[in-house]
């Protein structure tokens, strides 16, 4: 069977999982009545350290509806410019809100509270009007990189000398967590809008939770019903979530293990290429140049061996996740290597 | 317990389709491999008679998301004055689409062919251009009233001849078809979009499922994407669907005959009020001002002997669906018509 | 040479509108160092009772700004279905705006304040968030009603009640001054925002000014800018309206008057048919259908004896201004009146 | 008096196009019967080698209604990082049309084919689809940079083999014709979209006109007309551009001559930086930073010598144009060099 490297999104429902959503008492989450879902969001807003929170269909919808309530059409949010907003929601930040999006240049996801500060417009009628920061924890196309919390404190800090809001996409905040050892609450301490995934390496089929103070959340939640994603019974699928905090935390360390595990033994393969921060989560980014082949060529030879890792433009990346055991972190790092080394052999041999 | 009348949008999932969902096949609904969210787009569009489908996590996103697909900023669409497009989707398509409305006064939900011709603006640089038709069926707020065959198809004749799109918005569909005997794919028949709700009278927790042209659902896919309305392993919750397609539909002629029963029933209470075409689905609205009382207060009376409706501005709308049985339902018709008597005892009674 | 009563904005400067244009000394508006139009502005406030005024390249772009400044993406507006607004400005208020409109039907273009307090919706997470109210003072398409000031005061009141905006769409503002002699200030006291037209009966040749709180004005401009409204010696046109508030406003009772000439001398011709309160200001409309003719055909027989009238779906419209004289509304009236006579000898002549 | 170096756009009208404007014979632009407009529109067509044109009120209408016309909500443009549309047409690209922004960076506002070939994003549901791409000739806020003939034919050409849009901001194209003499239709040539400012080094007080295939100016009427761009008798302002173009032109490289003149009067000033490719057309960027001071300190102490330059962040941008003659730009070059000796000389002074 095919050791699945591809995203943390591809986990399916463990038997103890699906048994908790078969019993999970609902109602109806619109009128607030769904008990499941009304639990889940209590414990992510007090894992957050945050007043109230929504549930959401997605990650997706979480960014989306936190810029929509926080900015105003002609707004500009700042954000990198390897950042999921950015590259991978279809421009709905524009489409939807009307919003600019400034793209901070990021070799590695993260960039400085200076170069947020020079990124902010001074006030003109002219100019759009700077509105939103936002930080991803961990970065998502930058191979998992960790935020410092103290440049995430500075930054927060410019944003609201400014009257900036300071929002979190915390799609893998956990993973962080988990390789930080501080807490989720101190992270987003002080930030306007939060969010956990629950369908990344929680494990969960659906959904994610945003979080932030009692009036944000009645602003979601009107834009959450604008989108189409105001649900009904939604505690069958918000149970999901409340088991995964139960059990699937935890996992979230060894996912990170193995990221490292991976890491150690394919860093001093022929023609890869790492960025020195490389490995600090559930994701490993690789370049793959130096052997002379694309980033789908060399997944595609990976897969001949029934390891699936991802190509994102010129990369590769490496997710682990609750599917993927020791076993399979240890032989996905010897097809990636021994993959690496056929490559590098292919391309030393001389032309016949 | 309270026999809750109030919208058919309140049903639990049954053990039987709870097992199903526990039990059901998944994976990545985003490349399309989850295959219960496949088999039921699949089968909702055959029922539909369209070429393809897609999932939604309401109904309102696929109403949305139809508008979004088939029409550009500054084109209008022409629906009736009771719809919910008009006055429950909190402005999505204006806000979303930057779609104008055009709302054709219809006392009872249905408008003419007539009036929708006489709509159609003509082509016009200092006019929005007419884009779209939508047809509600049954009417959500109009007594969930059904439109005759022969007028959907003059409408779509008129639309098609002028170049619009027509849609349906099919969220209780499958009442009209157990009203009528007409087939759902009748219906729909030439229209470019129609939808079916899966959480109102088949009784699922989540979801609906939009269907049209195989260019159509490509469309919806991405607007679904970028308004946060695409899921993972979704099926988990399109295994209801299935399972209510299976052992939900004849439970709708069911709800409809239970409407009959309580109309007759309460035909003739003193002050009530009714529409002469009142009661062909699972829905039945009547007025209460000939008792002296606002409809709320006429609501809260009855709940006080734990029957619940509700009130929608002046009028009162009772729903049937399957957590309702035939016992529910005439003890029901009893608390009204008795609520009625009460009302008006009072109302005759002379001024102390 | 033709009569031309197709619209009041088809006037052309005078002699002494251009001399004064040539010699506008000017600036640049976007620094507010245009003299010119700073001056139009202040004027134009102190006229209309507010804080502040800016200059606009259109009447389109005054009703366009105050709807963006004053709601945000999902609020809804309530106007009469005869507006310029709802039929006129192709939809710029939902396209750029994301804003619904709730169309007041009016046979006449005035709607009551129990009409409007009614369209208001309670609000609801579901519902649009109705934000401001528009009065068309005159109406253009109705026949150049003239609201009375207790309505609009009793609307007005009933927004604030709300606290929702209040809005005039006051192209043809100083026609009601002239009509009624109440003041143009009496008419705006209280409202938000409110404007006048400067290429219609005041004979500019482009431009209107809209006026309001200073902190509206701000706003109003960031839009004008935006929006591609913010021009540079813009003094050169402005000049033409400082121009015509010294030496056309007397002119607007003079074609009201005309309007009245008109509407007598035609008021009984045959076949044709008036509202009870036409001919109120400077626009005149009538039904042809009692000719059995359609209006466009009607419009196209007077134009062959050099009289130029519009049709506007089954109505014409007869509009007077600066460029018609007491010898051209006769002349009008006069070929109206026979063209009307030749249809209905036709009509009744026998078929042979 | 002050010699005016801030912006081409603070011309004023000269005696003889006052006169033209005060002689214009008009009529309403919107049914196109204004013979000075459409007069206008024709003979700048006919320069861009285009179909056809429609006139502006403003440069920025021009861009954000090229972008409205030819992209739609969630389409990305690519542009460069110090351009007009990104930075100061306050984000009406986003709030208007719902488009994403990918900024290229580009020191000095001149981007190469190949990074623009490297910012197509590839077709995904996830992701904007990059839509049309726009090249500022000359830059304006980077120096007034031309853009080499070659390098804007090879990104026209990249844009047609990806189906993209290719857009010319050309509110100084003329002066990039003065300074190559490569004529601007040959500029134009396959671009999609052009544009001309009357309002800048031609000396109009209004105005803009807006160029492509006839389609795509019914199209672009149709926006401005929602925009509120729509005028009635524009021919008194666009005149005004017809006598520009007769008289104007030539003044665009005296206007480019007096920059060079200043550029070598202050070029080994001490600690002014400049750009190795500055001084190309009628604009002139330099940093004062050498001096330890900033540019509003730089700009104020040279106003003080009556010679009004502007500051732009960091940098001191100069513009020539009509109302500065060649006296005025010997003179304002002796300004700026004896500004930059004293703040070199106080900085030098020993601190006492």
């Amino acid at each position: 069977m095919t050791i699945d490297l591809y995203s943390d999104t591809q986990t399916r429902p463990t038997p103890g999982m699906r048994e908790a959503m078969a019993r999970a008492v609902v109602g109806d989450e619109q009128s607030d009545s769904d008990p499941t879902t009304r639990a889940l969001c209590d414990r992510v807003a007090a894992l957050l350290g945050q007043e109230d929170g929504v549930f959401m269909p997605s990650g997706t919808m979480c960014n989306l509806v936190s810029i929509l309530v926080q900015t105003r059409a002609g707004d500009e949010i700042v954000v990198d410019d390897q950042s999921h907003i950015y590259n991978t929601e279809a421009a709905g930040s524009a489409a939807i809100g009307g919003v600019s999006v400034k793209a901070l240049p990021t070799p590695a996801g993260l960039y400085t509270p200076e170069a947020f500060a020079a990124a902010i417009r001074p006030p003109a009628r002219t100019a759009p009007r700077t509105a939103l920061v936002s930080i991803e924890q961990t970065t998502s196309f930058s191979g998992g990189s960790v935020w410092a919390l103290a440049d995430m404190r500075a930054i927060r800090d410019i944003a609201r000398a400014h009257g900036l809001k300071a929002h979190i996409d915390g799609a893998r905040l956990l993973n962080a967590v988990a390789a930080t050892g501080i807490a989720a609450k101190d992270y987003a301490q002080g930030f306007d809008s939060v969010w956990l995934d629950l369908s990344k390496g929680l494990g969960c089929p659906v959904g994610a939770v945003l979080c932030g103070s009692r009036d944000f959340v009645v602003e979601a939640w009107r834009w959450k019903y604008r989108l189409g994603g105001a649900m009904r019974q939604s505690g069958v699928i918000a149970a999901a979530g409340l088991y995964a905090l139960d059990h699937h935390v935890a996992q979230l360390s060894t996912d990170n293990a193995h990221i490292r595990l991976i890491h150690d033994a394919i860093a001093d393969a022929p023609g890869l290429s790492f960025d020195p921060s490389a490995g600090q989560s559930n994701i490993l980014c690789f370049g793959v140049s130096g052997l002379g082949v694309t980033a789908p060529a060399f997944a595609e030879a990976c897969l001949a061996h029934d390891v699936r890792i991802r190509a994102i433009g010129s990369q590769i990346r490496v997710t682990t996740h609750l599917d993927v055991d020791r076993a399979g972190a240890e032989r996905a790092a010897e097809v990636i290597r021994a993959t690496a080394e056929a490559f590098a052999e292919r391309r030393a041999a001389p032309v016949r």
